[in-house]
């Protein structure tokens, strides 16, 4: 493995003009609008795929957009590694924030990489992290070194779902037969401080509408008779979570992991500035859960925030109107042991129960995923954590995140297999927002040290 | 006056058609789209004022939309009487819920109008009622029975505040010089308990922005962690009401006039039943602040509503994001002697105050207009409650009505003349909302009306 950095400064202008015309592609997964441009992105995957070495590659259909599926295997008895990314990018709105056009890639300085960063949507999540692990396949199968079997899952569906991956992994358990899966779909603390994300949050995503008169109303002749829908959402909302921002729901924390003074003690330790945090995101102080950091906040505790609110006129100008309806999106991060499905209900019970009367209130769940925790004494973790002592001089810390990979919960319930989340992204790289963007150096880095996770894994696996 | 029945029976389909015509022009002073449209229900009205009898009609030029002016001066010595109307209209979103194209009038039988009722936008509110005026004036000059001097000044700009009609008003005052002014753009208890507005809320009209982080967030990495605008939009919302619904800006009820429990006991004599009202808007429970019933509600006590909020992902499906800002439209209604000028300062120094650190507050204040009451025993009141008695064969009831038409205190200040309104709509005429409808008897009992309001005037002002 020790040629890969040669190889990474003999190739470098290829990988990024490679990831540039991926990223060309609007494969916006939410918007039947970009139907053609996400198939196009998995033809262009499975291309490369092919390139990169894989003995088989094919596009398996799925009811919703196909997921695309390679392999090497060099000897069955050998390990194999299941590598797991999304061709799939979230929706560039709002588009007036964007400084350079979503899916017109530049390469652009900023003032923390030190190569820059190519800016647009998907470079960090998650073509370019999935592209990574292709230009680490090419190495190795270029260079022979490719110690054990491979096969990739490449899904187009990760931004709105992940519903088709869940219909086709239980049809294809033999398939996607694996001794670890891989993904690097997260992040890492800094550049010179590598992590390995140990934790994701659960999901709980509902949408609730509150219906009151059975027409728009003149606020004048009703205002203060009727249950405004829109006045009381506002309250709804607005109790559930109390004065200390702790989440009111009934049984919500019941089966909340609660750590120790000496892990959260441990958690401290990983260097944080809340002035630069507060800084990034012009804001003069930040909020939350009393009692708890604010990396406890968005790592290890659960939380409620709406996504989205509507209701009522909401053009330019006035209008004097009592809504018939109010209408929000609410999302729930969840916490490892609190189930998915129970906190919907929980929440759905509540909310329903709180209704003032005069109104009817209707709660739809969306979607939802487990949370999860990889054991830092796995294999998988080892090697890890060996791969980046290799290329980055030093242990990664082990971190949870405060984000939800739905899936990987489904991979340990089908596959049984564990996931080992090496994120080479920033939290500053502005995934899901305008100005996505993502380091020249952080993709360098992702390619150099994927090679040294699969020599390490292979060997302790043998042992 | 005694020859105006048989002239309605003889003119009714003509009176019908005519209105029909006028409602069928989309005359929508809030979408620009609808420019010409609003010009040519301007040219409309003037050409009808014109029929009716004006011996001199204008369209005069406002930095907005004209106001049309028309008049018949009989003798300078003898009252004058000024007719206010509108012949704008709300916007009919949303669309889906009329049974009927909303500038496709049509007549069809109702529940409680013997005759049916005309649906249209702009039936009721105001083209109906306003169109009555001109149809008692064709009948008064006709018949040669007009006693007095008549005035029309017909705006289309009161669904936007009538900021054109502000800038006329003062600039106009000999032209407009009258005795008392008449309007019909209220409503009346039933028709068969007669009533005559005399109060009218004002209003106060802000919109609110809250600003967290500086862009929309991944809510898996910062959901917990920073404040999000839309749930503490929510919280400071819900925060405007008490646990008994009152308001809890300081100093917002200071100057709210206080009624004794002899006028309330007057007011609760109004037939009203609360089982008709629920079933009417399909709500199991009325919903308002505590210690008043619901006509006192919506009518002597001001209120807080909001009327549109929005902010994050309101599309299909789900997005998981925390949105950089929030919005708010909120409206207050306003009793007699709170200041609309000062109310607004106070929203806006109490919503900046309960902003948590971690956002940023603004507030816009849009528009407002004071309160007003008529005096019962003035000239102008006793006038039109005579009129009601020749045609409805009982005294009309003085009421409250909870909504505003902000040009009446203008007018007071301005023409230094009070206002009469005599409103022939009913409270479940659906204005402002789809399905808006005006009763064919009301419409034709109003025109029935109105000529009898002239000769008392008349009489009673040349005593």
């Amino acid at each position: 493995m020790n040629t890969i950095k040669s190889y990474i400064d003999a190739n470098k202008n290829r990988f990024l003009s490679e990831l540039v015309e991926l990223l060309k592609i609007p494969s916006i997964s939410a918007d039947s609008a970009y139907k053609e441009d996400v198939l196009k992105t998995a033809e262009a995957i499975k291309e490369s795929l092919h390139k990169a070495g894989c003995d088989h590659v094919e596009i398996c259909e799925t009811p919703g957009y196909p997921i695309v599926f390679g392999e090497k295997i060099i000897d069955e008895n050998l390990p194999t590694v299941l590598v797991y990314g999304h061709y799939d990018v979230q929706p560039p709105d709002p588009l007036d924030l964007w400084d350079s056009p979503p899916f017109e890639p530049v390469i652009k300085p900023t003032d923390i990489h030190p190569e820059g960063a190519i800016f647009a949507r998907g470079s960090c999540d998650d073509k370019g992290q999935m592209y990574m692990h292709v230009k680490a396949m090419e190495y190795m199968t270029e260079t022979g070194q490719l110690p054990c079997n491979v096969k990739f899952m490449i899904e187009g569906e990760e931004e709105v779902g992940s519903e088709s991956l869940a219909w086709f992994v239980p049809r294809n358990k033999e398939k996607l037969a694996n001794d670890v899966i891989l993904i690097s779909d997260t992040g890492m603390i800094a550049n010179d401080i590598p992590s390995i994300t140990t934790g994701l949050r659960g999901l709980s995503y509902v949408e609730v509408e509150v219906t009151g008169p059975n027409r728009d109303l003149h606020s004048g002749l009703y205002g203060g008779a009727v249950a405004n829908p829109i006045n009381v959402l506002t309250k709804m909302i607005a109790s559930l979570h109390d004065e200390n921002n702790h989440i009111t729901i009934p049984g919500f924390y019941d089966k909340v992991e609660v750590l120790s003074k000496e892990e959260r003690a441990e958690m401290a330790k990983a260097p944080f500035s809340l002035e630069a945090y507060k800084d990034a995101l012009d804001i003069e102080a930040v909020y939350g859960e009393e009692g708890y950091t604010t990396n406890e906040r968005n790592s290890i505790r659960p939380t409620l925030d709406v996504n989205g609110i509507w209701g009522g006129y909401i053009g330019e100008g006035a209008k004097t109107v009592i809504a018939s309806k109010a209408y929000a999106k609410i999302s729930m991060r969840l916490v490892p042991n609190q189930d998915w499905e129970e906190i919907t209900q929980l929440f759905q019970t509540h909310f329903e129960s709180i209704a003032p009367k005069g109104v009817r209130v209707k709660v739809n769940p969306h979607h939802g995923g487990q949370g999860y925790v990889t054991p830092i004494d796995s294999i998988g973790y080892q090697a890890a954590s060996k791969a980046y002592e290799e290329t980055f001089g030093k242990v990664p810390i082990p971190q949870r995140s405060g984000g939800s990979i739905p899936i990987v919960s489904l991979f340990e319930q089908e596959l049984e297999s564990k996931t080992i989340l090496m994120g080479f992204g920033l939290n500053s790289d502005a995934i899901h927002s305008p100005n996505e963007h993502f380091g020249v150096w952080n993709y360098l880095k992702g390619i150099e040290t994927i090679p040294w996770f699969y020599k390490h894994f292979t060997e302790l696996k043998s042992k």
